[in-house]
């Protein structure tokens, strides 16, 4: 298999080997490098959407909005813009890094781009000196939160870009996709130059690559930011997206994949998009590569709603702390990392009823989870943990420690109740946390995890019951 | 005809009529409009034509720089760059006005746009703030020179735009013409509201117009630059090509045309393209549209140049100024108006060869014809002037007062020789000067011009011997 991928894909491979190789013996199954280890165990990130039709108040239809540039770019002149309030909804929600859509699907940059004269540089704004770029990297330094870049080549409504295909005919068409690559490779190096040490740089809906007439973005990345989360384009993903946009994954949920690249658009494989995505929403075990998971939603999901951006009189959308636990326990819980989408509104601000609901999140998940009552960790096959006397276990915390790769492919919860082992739970997949908890009813003051099959030795990080 | 014309036609015509009212009896041809008047009268004007290729000193190919982007616009960074130079070269060309390329087939944009990205707001260059526009008309005003804007709408590589229509299918296609359309507008409003009264307004190849699927910019400049002449769109032209890049015109070439219009592209009548532009050369004397020609060339067109834009190495082309002479003869001695092309080059300077010819080229007309040896003005059908003792008279210089319109269609220049009357000449169009040269042999004393025919009384302006 290894010997099936491309040059560039097995100098990354070997390279996660010696990283691995100074801390463990030669093993057979994949391991994260360290950008994925770092996105796996942070957990919980933001993305932060913000495009020109936020500032319209418009209602968004992204299908018209792909191809229809917007009518005024000078719309943007938010009154109250504070990016660092942005930031500080982020650390409000308890997420370890956040990420800023420098351009989305109107290809308007929110930076001061030398390449693309679609930016900053044109508004009237701020006498076209604004940067939302970089006040995004320094509010998260400020407030030690990773800072990560979106960035959307694969639609572009003003240039006139559509999957990635630079609308037209004839030589006017490949003179111009020419061109476009040359300018999304630019952006790349910008980005990737200017604002210091990047967690995730995230191609909407994926990137092209040169093979499929598209920019060339995996080598710059790779070149400027070695230790940023690649994700992704058609050569490579070092995450995959969980094959919705509820922020639920699966369980099992593998951090394996059995292909480098999660594709884009019309060039993925097909297997991959088959069964509602039913391949990213599980991973494979036996995938050769690692690819941890999204789970990605907005906040302004429920009832019906799903935006991605800000719009008029939208609260109601707001999910509930109640889904939102269930929605961190079903992702972060199954082994992927929770992306909460969230936007800012028309006059700069993140709106407060969305704060409202990050930082009650954020408290439901530390009362949940912010304290075990009993804890080990070890490394063997059988393990045991005693609930304290007066407490009462409702959740186990599983995990692995995944520098060295998901290697656990079996495993039981068991209590002791009157006296006897029961198994509460058959599970597969442990990797980063496994959530599990206890119907309600349950009473007992024992647990036991038994690891039944690993592929290497298992190695247990995390054995915690709260 | 007039009924046929457009309601904003009549309108245009029914105020030039109303201005006439007032010096004037009613008559029955077409007369000039205040600025196709001034513009006549101005006799000699410059182009300058600027872009981003001329910085990177590459061989411009039209065909292939018309669909080409320009690789990178931050190539414009001209060292020593000085536009009150440039405009002190039109001066020193004898040129009453100077005509700026503010955007020509790259579509990039010398000034500070609101609507259009693709500006020098996009540059390092000044840290974004330069305003050749600005600068121009600042300079243009300071040494007595009339601005005018030349504005290339009709192709723009960066948009992907090619003779006037965006490239493209489908809806994306349709949605990006809306929009470049709306653009332009916008170009053309802040051109005619923000620097101050303009002399002419160039749509290079011409604008198109609403009904052809192009942008309406015609009710724009009538707006805000009532005395600005307009040249041109498929509704209206105040001026007209004279059919040629030589600088040369036919005679006759009369200020007068059968179209309200001459066209552009694909929409131009098929008449008016006809014979190689035969009709734009000649013009038509029973046309009811006044519509003076404009006969232009480069300065750089000499042993097989034809160089709008500076290109290194390239002063072979330069004119003599024996060309440069002939030419004015054959341009505003047969009463079309003259405007040079002239280039800055890659650091921003009008070269001094260049400069150098336009001062002998002043110097040798203000020789020939800045003092004449005999003059009289009058409205007669026979006029008569005796060349003073001592004196030789080589040329003829007649015009008509051009505000009543083009009245004379055929006339004699007639010489005393040995005691009777020799017709040296048999003319039709005067108009706003013609220039008459006198075999070098030729030897007289007396001078006397006939007017044969006029369709309504002349109105001899002009009649001179140098």
């Amino acid at each position: 298999m290894r010997l099936s991928v491309t040059f560039k894909m097995l100098v990354l491979t070997v390279v996660g080997f010696c990283c691995l190789h100074k801390h463990s013996t030669a093993q057979n199954i994949p391991v994260p490098n360290k950008q994925q280890l770092a996105w796996q165990q942070a957990e919980l990130g933001v993305l932060i959407s913000y495009d020109l039709h936020v500032l319209d108040t418009s209602k968004y239809v992204q299908n018209e909005n792909r191809i229809t540039p917007i009518a005024n770019y000078n719309v943007f002149n938010p009154p109250n813009l504070n990016v660092e309030q942005w930031v500080l909804a982020a650390k409000t929600a308890g997420a370890k890094f956040a990420i800023f859509t420098v351009s989305h699907e109107t290809g308007f940059s929110f930076y001061q781009s030398d390449v693309n004269p679609y930016c900053m540089k044109a508004l009237k704004w701020k006498d076209g000196k604004g940067d939302l770029v970089q006040e995004f990297v320094d509010a998260c330094r400020k407030h030690d939160i990773l800072p990560g870049l979106f960035v959307g080549i694969r639609w572009n409504s003003f240039f006139g870009t559509y999957d990635f295909k630079v609308n037209g005919t004839g030589e006017i068409q490949k003179k111009r996709q020419a061109y476009y690559n040359k300018m999304v490779e630019g952006m790349v190096t910008e980005l990737c130059t200017r604002y210091g040490k990047l967690f995730e740089i995230w191609f909407d809906g994926g990137g092209s690559s040169p093979d499929r007439g598209g920019a060339d973005v995996l080598p710059i990345v790779k070149k400027y930011q070695p230790d940023c989360l690649f994700y992704h384009n058609t050569q490579l993903a070092e995450a995959r997206w969980g094959g919705s946009e509820t922020g639920i994954v699966n369980y099992p949920c593998w951090s394996t994949f059995a292909y480098p690249y999660i594709g884009a658009g019309e060039s993925a494989p097909k297997e991959i998009g088959a069964n509602d995505f039913a391949l990213l929403k599980t991973g494979d075990p036996n995938g050769k590569y690692f690819m941890p998971t999204m789970a990605d939603l907005p906040l302004r999901g429920a009832i019906g709603g799903h935006q991605w951006f800000w719009e008029l009189a939208d609260e109601k959308h707001i999910f509930s702390v109640n889904h939102l636990i269930d929605v961190y326990k079903k992702s972060v819980g199954r082994n992927a990392t929770l992306i909460i989408g969230l936007t800012p509104d028309n006059i700069g601000l993140m709106p407060q009823p969305d704060i409202d609901t990050l930082a009650a999140f954020n408290k439901a998940v530390n009362e949940l989870f912010g304290n075990p009552i009993a804890s080990l960790k070890t490394s063997g096959k059988k393990m045991e943990l005693e609930v304290p006397k007066g407490k009462k276990a409702s959740y186990v915390i599983l995990g692995e420690d995944l520098q060295f790769g998901q290697r656990v492919r079996s495993f039981q919860i068991q209590v002791k109740q009157k006296g006897s082992w029961q198994t509460a739970f058959q599970g597969s997949s442990i990797g980063n946390k496994f959530i599990y908890q206890f119907p309600t009813e349950s009473a007992f003051n024992r647990v036991r995890l038994i690891i039944n099959e690993a592929v290497e030795k298992p190695l247990i990080s995390k054995f915690e019951l709260y």
